[in-house]
């Protein structure tokens, strides 16, 4: 572990879960956490997973280590309030869904010689907010990291190390390629779970509790992915406009694709596209991103 | 329980599923089973969850209620065979996913006088075959039966009871209007997952193993539902046709307004439409059909 005092800027899931996971692992870590919102600083404070400031100055003087992890659209105004207050040495990294609009916004902001490590661990869940966290999110799940060229080596060799000992495996990626990559693992599947859960409820032909009751069906899975922080979503969608639109183009054709085939009645089509979306399934459990339980690892209820 | 001898037609999942819990809550009743694919039989006969026969015949001819367990597709050559050997007597079921063609098709291949209630338990994995099947898959989901005008209300109630004693919950509906809503549910859902889950098969830009790895933002929830059986989900669709075209007409209109959101920067549409969906997975929480856990019920891992 290669910092001694880790800030965290923001108090969302992802930040009170690297909380929780430091704890854990290293207890000697001083954490120090800050939340524009009193709302949020008090549960925080209730929980008791950092020490808690109210303001970006405290909060950050005296880190080694400072995690910008509010939604990507906010976080040129806490770089901005951060930024005359770091302690020199420090290592600034993030959690944002999107990568190269961060290091925009952040590398016209962070004074020079501060080096910026952006990061993105690959986990969350439906729920948010500091009760969310849980010391286990990042066991297994990946974090990528897209240095830059102004990047210096020993300071992403440090954020590496640091996702690492909490358990997570670490890549390094082209920002850009990141996110296309992200449009086609999360982007895009959570765009259209939003949209199919907004057409059923508001398809009048069908009642609001029909759908409800009959959601085992498959819908529930979408629900999860369309319980997601709000605020967050946006964001994402705003910063990675092109490559989400890109993959929204292409799910489009084929969906219409498909669409014709079942207009034709087109058995043989149908049967061999859903032979081979069966084997991607086999590949996700065989590494290990996911579970091959029955009913959904949901028979415990 | 109102059956002595049930005879299961098909020997996948739900069939299994149907023999497990019956096998646990009343094991004096009598299960036969029969699937054409000799290599399901030897598979059913090995795990012994009935006992198994070789032809449709035998298996049906002593039963007081057969059950049509195979893809909707094959229940009127599975029907015409079984119709000269059904016992006096006997009340004939199904458990397929679409209800109108089904009725359609077997009211005219069976015998006059035999009652046949159509039935859909919502319920399944995304596995199938006869090991994938256990006793505890309908415990609190709802079973739909959509009997017509000729469905003798006595045969109905029996039904009813049969699937209220193996922990599913049972509602009536008109067939048309349960096409209607599982193509919200089930079918419009599963089609999107297919659709997304091909596209990211194909994507060039991306390679397989990057949307296997990094799978967990939320790909994965939409791999599981693509993973589902080839051959049901192709009689589904072809069976459902209007529906389904329906619902994914929608669907497309939706995804439109929002893509077009994206394309403008609209910040408050993108928010507000978040919002809202979210609010639906809270009810479904509520009633009952899903679970709120932590990390979608893979913090085990």
């Amino acid at each position: 572990m290669p910092f001694k005092h880790v800030a965290l800027l923001g108090l969302g899931l992802i930040a009170s879960s690297i909380a929780l996971a430091l704890r854990e692992r290293f207890p000697e870590i001083k954490i120090t956490g800050f939340s524009r919102s009193e709302k949020t600083r008090k549960k925080a404070k209730k929980i008791g997973f950092c020490q808690v400031h109210d303001t970006v100055a405290n909060c950050v003087s005296e880190a080694d280590l400072v995690i910008i992890c509010v939604p990507v659209g906010a976080m040129k105004d806490t770089m901005r309030i951060a930024a005359p207050h770091l302690a020199k040495g420090v290592v600034v990294s993030d959690v944002g869904s999107v990568k190269s609009s961060v290091i925009k916004t952040i590398n016209t902001i962070i004074p020079k010689g501060i080096p910026f490590v952006p990061a993105h661990p690959i986990a969350g869940t439906e729920n948010s907010g500091p009760e969310a966290g849980f010391s286990t999110l990042f066991n297994g799940r990946w974090c990528i990291l897209t240095p830059t060229t102004q990047t210096p080596i020993e300071a992403t060799k440090k954020v590496k190390e640091f996702w690492e000992s909490l358990g997570a495996q670490v890549k390094e990626m082209d920002a850009n390629h990141h996110d296309l990559v992200l449009s086609v693992t999360s982007h895009a599947p959570h765009l259209i779970a939003f949209t199919m859960v907004g057409v059923a409820d508001e398809f009048s032909k069908v009642t609001k509790s029909e759908v409800i009751n009959y959601s085992a069906a498959g819908f529930r899975d979408f629900t999860r992915l369309a319980a997601s922080d709000p605020i967050m979503w946006r964001d994402i969608f705003i910063n990675n406009k092109d490559a989400a639109l890109e993959i929204l183009g292409r799910f489009t054709e084929e969906l219409f694709a498909l669409q014709s085939a079942i207009r034709r009645k087109d058995s043989k089509f149908l049967q061999e596209y859903f032979e081979r979306t069966r084997k991607v399934r086999r590949s996700i459990i065989e590494a290990g991103q996911d579970t091959p339980k029955e009913n959904f690892g949901r028979e415990g209820r």
